[in-house]
């Protein structure tokens, strides 16, 4: 019997990479573990966390706004950037040393090296220059955002991965893209003071939500004062003798920004990985293509997480590691379930959603009941801010079962989670509405809409 | 057959009084309510509503402090309380005139005046000196904050009403009573900036809460810088030459305040109304005695919501008027359900809890398995406050069921709102566990934590 050096090498030290690193390590397991930038992956370093500090950061001019109404009288208050980069960093330095001290703790070993595979059991440990061998290998290297090579004037762009160490905040930005990272950063840009355009081909910002979320979304980052400019495409970016950027947009408009962010999409991790050597199948994408228990096209080989490009998601890449133990460790095959994931995206109102938009459930569906309010929340009854909530159930006429909600609104990320454990159950409407309100609250709407708005039946709208 | 003024009657303009006023009056019956004071009644009143914008005006100074991590310099704000008290009232008074409005929009007749009854089925219209007769009535007085005629020097005294139109904001304040009335405004109080004491008689605040919420709300309480006395009385109240108020409390430390607040419970409204001469009964504490289907001794005469002292929320009066219509008018006889009511206490940080607490589980239950976490929100990783969120699941053991929730943190209110429809709904710690988390938030918490911390068997924690 071959021995190998470790029973899991795992390569990438991201969300889905530590969790099976630490959980294997735990079950006693030889497992090693290589991050070739800082342990913590895209959440920890470059994405949600970071993201949503911002989002908090961007935030605070509307709380000294919404004060007024209530009594207050605030004065002007100063912005810098430079205390809010370090101590976002602080913080991340502080849970990246967490990463790593849990894998550790575990009893497993982590290296700070980009690895490689030479072969289906062996890892080349480039920095260390030293090759180990793994009777398993798990594959979790992650995204990254897409490049734009056919701008002219890409190399002046950035992308959000610089968006969170930017020298000076800009006094103006485009950013180009309409997905939930171009919304999010276009709201933290905005909250904090940047004259901010958001440029995109599509017809709508956020595509796949509930196109209710999606137009009032856009609605109300418009009225709070950022550019959007949808069926638009920049052209060119040039870079001007004052070092700000003249970035041309469909149509011919010059728009002059001190930054130009791309997030067009990402792309998975996949390149000068020796996944050739070993055998290791990509698809047209460059994702690596995995087997529902997310093992790839050898077998000793698995991935989980953006790299498989299957649900680009922090807790899903969470979710196909524990499944990965439990079939490659435990003896216990175990699918991932991609089925009803909720999801927030941290735009300005929040939104929160879970199951399908009304439009795809009009294509799967005989029969749609859609329960739909939009009022001011509470708080800006005082506040005076015109920003409305809107809440949404979609429920299946026959079965009654709710199969979509949807929240434009503060704390609609909390809501979505919540309401995932009744939706991923198949409770109905019936169950929703035999619960008693919570009073006053925003989310006693989602159980005291008694009457369906309008129906949907075949697909047509019918009031 | 006998032909009445109105098919019902309603004495009482509050959340209850009111929809069934409504809801009746849409179904094409005559309908009459009457109401003393203004409608909306307690919660939209001087309850609920005023108490919450209150609380969102008493949270800004730690807004304003939590900007400080983020990079923002806020000077000094100042608080100006008239104008709070002008755009609560302002607010106040649109949505009265929007209760009143949807009453007479569904073709109901209100009245200003106290109304009183005669017999079984006569009302006075006290103001307008007039008698009216109705086949059915519905009395839907509320209730109203306890005096405490024992305390010497109670007429210096204020309660929750007054707390709602104080001329001026007191420096310092002294609260007696533990319940969440009492609660909600020392944090109120102290949040405006006011040297608030609670004084209160039991060994803990917030009793039939879990206790693990009741401690740590008591210790955040605490650490803000509201002085709690539990086990303490207040023994005497005595004005001083300079208006102010001395408070003489168990163990003889007299407290120096410019209000004192009570706020030991509340007493349903049923004196003068001619309950007797109807022959309508009442049990100890005046409220009135209904039955499972909210008739009271007489059977053409209803009661819902505080008045009967059943459950004193909002959402539970207007679910036992929603019951009444169908039972009364509907042909449809149907109990309102008190079984699992989630609820909220909007004090600082804010509590969510549905179901049973840890105690009262271990009584009725023989396996508890007790899922908690106990965490700083991602909000005050860069604010620094030293502030926890606290949440915890009770699980039966035996049949995996979620029977308790509890929160204490922001939001907490939103969180139990959602969290009471697969809690009533029966659903099990799996369904719980089969949720995928939304990252980041708090909410995740709730469906990550996959082992139990305890279990409590036979009434006894085993670790």
């Amino acid at each position: 019997m071959t021995t190998y050096d470790y029973d899991l090498f795992v390569i990438g030290g991201g969300s889905g990479g530590v969790r099976a690193a630490r959980v294997a390590a735990a079950l006693g397991k030889r497992v090693g573990i290589a991050e070739e930038y800082r342990f913590g992956g895209t959440c920890v370093i470059r994405g949600c966390v970071p993201k949503k500090l911002f989002v908090y950061a961007s935030q605070f001019p509307e709380h000294f706004e919404d004060a007024a109404g209530y009594g207050w009288t605030v004065p002007q208050a100063r912005f810098d950037w430079a205390t809010l980069i370090a101590n976002k960093d602080k913080e991340i330095g502080r849970l990246e040393a967490i990463y790593k001290r849990n894998v550790e703790g575990a009893g497993g070993e982590t290296f700070q090296t980009r690895a490689t595979l030479i072969d289906r059991h062996t890892v080349r440990l480039e920095s260390l220059n030293r090759t180990v061998t793994a009777d398993q290998i798990l594959i979790a290297t992650g995204g990254r955002p897409a490049a734009h090579p056919a701008l002219p004037g890409n190399e002046f762009c950035i992308v959000s991965n610089e968006a969170f160490h930017l020298a000076e905040l800009p006094k103006a930005i485009a950013i180009e893209g309409g997905g939930y990272i171009a919304v999010e950063f276009a709201n933290i840009f905005h909250g904090l003071g940047v004259e901010t355009t958001l440029i995109y081909r599509g017809t709508e910002i956020l595509s796949r939500f509930d196109m209710d979320l999606r137009t009032m979304l856009h609605e109300t980052m418009e009225k709070k004062g950022i550019r959007i400019l949808c069926r638009s495409l920049s052209e060119k970016v040039v870079k001007r003798a004052d070092g700000r950027l003249d970035v041309t947009v469909t149509g011919g408009e010059v728009l002059t920004v001190d930054q130009m962010m791309l997030a067009i999409g990402r792309v998975p991790n996949t390149e000068s990985l020796g996944l050739d050597k070993a055998g290791v199948e990509l698809d047209k994408k460059g994702a690596i293509v995995v087997d529902a228990y997310s093992r790839t096209s050898v077998d000793n080989i698995w991935a989980v997480g953006d790299v498989t490009d299957r649900v680009q998601l922090t807790p899903v890449a969470i979710h196909e590691a524990m499944c990965f133990i439990e079939t490659a460790f435990k003896d216990n095959p175990t699918k991932p379930d991609h089925e009803t994931i909720a999801t927030a995206v941290f735009s300005q109102p929040e939104i929160g959603t879970v199951g399908l938009s009304e439009d795809e459930a009009a294509k799967r569906f005989a029969e749609l009941e859609i329960y739909r309010a939009s009022f001011r929340p509470m708080r800006h009854t005082l506040s005076g801010r015109q920003e409305k909530m809107l809440m949404k159930l979609v429920v299946d006429g026959k079965s009654r079962k709710v199969i979509g909600a949807h929240i434009l609104g503060p704390d609609a990320g909390e809501m979505a989670q919540l309401l995932g454990i009744p939706i991923k159950a198949g409770l109905t409407k019936d169950d929703f509405d035999r619960t008693m309100a919570v009073h006053p609250t925003a989310a006693e709407e989602l159980v005291t809409m008694y009457k369906p708005s309008y129906r949907v039946k075949d697909g047509a709208r019918i009031d």
